[in-house]
């Protein structure tokens, strides 16, 4: 499939779009013309450029209120239009975008607005150019891909052709089906965008909450199979306008953008598989992968290696060992969860934070189809050595940095790397932790869609539908990312993005290991006697907890005891503790009684609300390098 | 007129938010339950703190799923209800809001919700609670204050009356007249909330972009109006819930909302003047101000003293003078344009940016009048010396630090503070600029709400609609706020919230003085000869002129010569041309050719390219203190 991007997706100058365009392995672009316009490089020198970075100029975009218009406004249509044609003959384009008429359109006549298409396709035509007509989703009198089809019909003219557009047609809730009947050689160009569903007025959704494919809710597969079915063997292009993206780092977006288009090139593939289609687009299929079984391990990165270990052993974990090469590494287990600790003392990493969640273990079948995947999905691998005879573990970083790695299974649960820590004895069944029961990530705002699509394409985990929690400093958006059996369950927090409440939320927030418990209220007394204190509850909390639920009063009597939450569902009941904050790291112990499925969520402002005073208080700790708060 | 506000609008703990809300002035709080049920100070030091602090607890909400619920569900809503009134006797409130019916309604039957608020009623007169009932605007059966007052007058009991919510009431469009029928008696409470006009769900648009009355686009004084007319006289109260708001420094926002009513206030006496109103709110009028005839001086402070007074001078502007008791600050001059360069070397303060737009003075009739309202809108004074027989120059802060001075008008044009800079002579009736066309501000986006009630209500400008330019580092939203004759324009500018593309967005963004010009391609000319390198306006851009406006080609020669950029609007045409960046600050000259209404906005991109591009050259200039940046 060719891929292609606009380069009003990207933050920058021209040249920096097209570079960072070219080293995320686009084939082509469309060239806005503002940005061509602000440029001080030469249409001629954009052509070379391009050559140089093997980057197709795949379209011109956009040309304006070009057809419905009165006799009057004819000859200044196509005036612009000959200087537009000029200007794309030097850039070496030979494809312009003319959307639907917005601005000028006074004629509700298809038969006028195809005369008038048809003369400027005699005008195209003599330069060598070809318009691809698309329905705007707001246009005065044309908003629907098949009307513009209909006008290219009656047009009739070689150099007239369609574009379509899936946020144009998603956003309208028009079926795609008859796109498959659109002669493949009429459709002149392509563009997808993805979006949440939001109920809003479509032209705002369309100008700042498109995103990439795979990062909204729309059917983009559902689109793409009917694509495919047309025949359409043109380029296929990313047209986003986004308010973050047009912020970020243009390098990251770029590589995020053609991640969206390798997943959703795979998963069009799988959804037309076994059907008879002639796939013109020829679509390439990414290495298949299952969903992971479960964490293998979770690792911290950490300068308060004595704090750190104390609060392990406080939650029931053991030492296992240290590693028989990395001296400065240890594992410490429970059950089958595995916690590995690094001494970033030891290990001196410039700028590490004092503790952190580094990297994240899953098990999955097939680690090196895995690897295989997320590098073809442009994702970084990791670079780590082993010495001889050590377990090669392979790996690749998420978009917040944090490293994933891919792990194999092993038929009796004790993954095969625990041997290089001298630990084989480690597997206890009378563990009161049973499991991670979730790993809580936070991700900057802009770089959130990113994170998503990540997790979806590279470890097939899927979105659920988000929710906001209000802390002291704002709201914090949360979305759980899972494996289709739970399994893996992966809570996505957002901070707000400014920082007027001191250290609290910076760049980084309080991310968190759930550990799943047979029994919280034994957990919580062994810790308590090894010394921990929870993270505090009020009071205020408990008189609240029988108001809402109805419950005993010795029973909550009990919970505050240890400082116990409380949630209900339908399906059962939920019964977690938190403990403080150690750099950007915190810990949950958690019991669901029955089939409760939820994370907490109406407890999550008593926890920020904690968490917020133990950072306010006189002499909390500062913070880490990365501008994480480190209260307690 | 009693004030109140809601602890939702407020970020931090609830002592936090009850310090900042008595601290700025208001009289009472809403309790928001959440922020009581996080909090580890019980509900007795609550009520003791408000005692110390002199706050009311106005209110306790909300109280939900309260009526038209099944029979079945009854008994667990008073058990709720009755465990929330005793929590209140111990806060020492005694009106709880209580929200139509969003979740568990299943009875659509006048009758019978009244029937369970009569119950209810009588549950809370034991407690010697009242109940103020309150129809969402997204209620399942009752969502309209008139359906609401319906209930309560069949609920018919003396601790059941209605709370009026003016986002619930005007953002599904209800008329408002009604309100003043309403037995003033049995409105029991009134909360206010004022938001731009979206296109959007309602929930949304309520749960994350309410504003502050006078921030948004709601007629809120028309409300007010009904209200008075109403007879009540219970307290007026904030209910905001605004993502930015919870983020942001507590203090200022609290302030921000006191200023809000007292706007409100005054603004509501103004249109009931004249009217046989009895006033039982006793609003409070400020003391009038006109809108100001004109900018009266612009100053700069710099550590980059030479560079500035250059690039004055090469605007045409002249050394007016040096101040008699402060040497370090100097006065420039230009017909009637006068801009004060302040030495920030020698004066030595700390942290101050080495070039930025320190204070604007404004040309009002009553100076004293002027400050006296500023004061009572809650901004704060600024502090400032003179020496013996120098002239008084007061003036308070503008949210984002910048000085805003009063100044008295002069019968011959020439301020009389001028005499202290010895420039007696400095009247040109001959020179090029003839005036400072716009100040164009650049504002925190979390204060940006902030910024526009401040200029509104302190500067009598009007903010005009609102629009996106987009640049490329993001979209920056640009607002225009204008005295009603445009003798002062202030376009505010809001630059993104992420900062990935380096120095260029940054806690600042450039701001500029755009100078008015009876010749600009002579002052252009001048500013040449003179030395001045013009921002680059590229060759591209000089093209698509042709091609969008069909412009003769030789007055596009002479335009492209100077760097000189061009607009057209039904009123007239625009030429302007833009110098450099000096720390945060650069100028523009610009000449308005008829009655062009604009700023020249089609033409911001290309300069937000080229000042992107200068704040990128290698050997670009540093970051000044404030985190701003400093290209060229």
């Amino acid at each position: 499939m060719r891929t292609s991007i606009a380069t009003v997706c990207l933050s920058g100058t021209l040249e920096e779009k097209m570079h960072a365009a070219a080293a995320a392995g686009f084939d082509g672009i469309e060239v806005f013309e503002q940005d061509l316009v602000v440029s001080p490089s030469s249409p001629e020198r954009i052509r070379d450029l391009a050559a140089e970075l093997g980057l197709g100029l795949d379209l011109y975009q956009p040309f304006r209120d070009a057809e419905g218009v009165g006799p009057e406004l004819v000859p200044a249509v196509l005036r612009r239009a000959a200087a537009k044609f000029r200007l794309m003959n030097r850039l070496g384009t030979d494809t312009v975008l003319v959307c639907s008429n917005v601005a000028t359109a006074t004629v509700d006549d298809d038969a006028v607005a195809a005369r008038q298409l048809r003369a400027l396709g005699d005008l195209a035509g003599e330069h060598g150019v070809r318009l691809a007509y698309e329905a705007l989703a707001w246009g005065r009198y044309v908003d629907d891909f098949e009307h513009a089809q209909r006008i290219v019909e009656l047009a009739d003219h070689p150099s007239v052709g369609t574009c379509l557009d899936s946020f144009h047609i998603l956003s309208r809730g028009w079926d795609p089906a008859p796109i498959e009947r659109i002669p493949a050689e009429k459709i002149f160009f392509v563009q997808l965008a993805d979006a949440p569903l939001l109920s809003m007025d479509v032209l705002s959704w369309s100008r700042h909450h498109r995103v990439f494919p795979g990062e909204g809710d729309f059917d983009m597969v559902g689109f793409m199979t009917r694509l495919v079915r047309s025949g359409y063997d043109g380029p296929v292009s990313l047209e986003i306008f986004n308010d973050a993206f047009r912020q970020a780092d243009v390098r990251r977006t770029a590589v995020d953008g053609l991640r969206s288009l390798r997943w959703l090139e795979d998963q069009t593939l799988r959804a037309l598989a076994g059907q008879p289609v002639r796939d013109r687009l020829e679509l390439q299929a990414l290495p298949a992968v299952a969903e992971p079984a479960g964490y293998d391990f979770v690792e911290i990165r950490t300068a308060r290696l004595g704090e750190t270990t104390r609060l392990l052993h406080q939650l029931g974990f053991a030492l296992g060992g240290h590693h028989q090469s990395k001296e400065h590494v240890q594992v410490w287990v429970q059950g089958p969860v595995r916690v590995v600790v690094v001494d970033a003392v030891r290990e001196a990493v410039p700028g590490a934070s004092p503790t952190e969640i580094a990297a994240l273990g899953f098990t999955v079948e097939d680690p090196e189809a895995a690897v295989d995947r997320a590098t073809r999905l442009r994702a970084r691998p990791v670079e780590r050595t082993q010495g001889p005879g050590e377990q090669v573990l392979r790996g690749v970083h998420a978009p917040d940095g944090t490293e994933i790695f891919f792990c194999r299974a092993s038929p009796d649960g004790v993954p095969p790397w625990l041997g290089e820590f001298g630990a084989d004895d480690v597997l206890d069944p009378a563990a009161l932790v049973t499991g991670v029961d979730h790993v809580n990530m936070a991700q900057p705002w802009q770089h959130y869609d990113e994170a998503v699509l990540f997790y979806t394409s590279v470890l097939a985990l899927e979105a659920q539908p988000a929710q906001d929690v209000p802390g002291p400093s704002g709201l914090v958006r949360s979305q759980v990312m899972r494996s289709a059996d739970g399994a893996v369950r992966m809570p996505l927090n957002v901070a707000p993005a400014a920082a007027e409440q001191g250290s609290f939320v910076g760049a980084a927030y309080p991310e968190h290991v759930a550990l799943a418990c047979s029994d919280v209220v034994a957990a919580a007394r062994r810790a308590r006697r090894r010394g921990l204190a929870p993270l505090p509850v009020p009071q205020n909390y408990y008189e609240d907890l029988v108001a809402r639920f109805d419950l005993d009063e010795a029973f909550v009597a009990s919970l505050q005891e240890l400082d116990l939450l409380y949630d209900r569902d339908t399906g059962g009941e939920f019964l977690h503790f938190y403990t403080g904050t150690l750099g950007t790291v915190f810990f949950e112990v958690v019991e669901r009684r029955g089939g409760y499925a939820g994370f907490g969520a109406p407890n999550a402002p008593v926890r920020l609300a904690a968490q917020y005073r133990r950072s306010h208080e006189p002499g909390a700790r500062q913070r880490s390098p990365r501008g994480a708060a480190s209260p307690q």
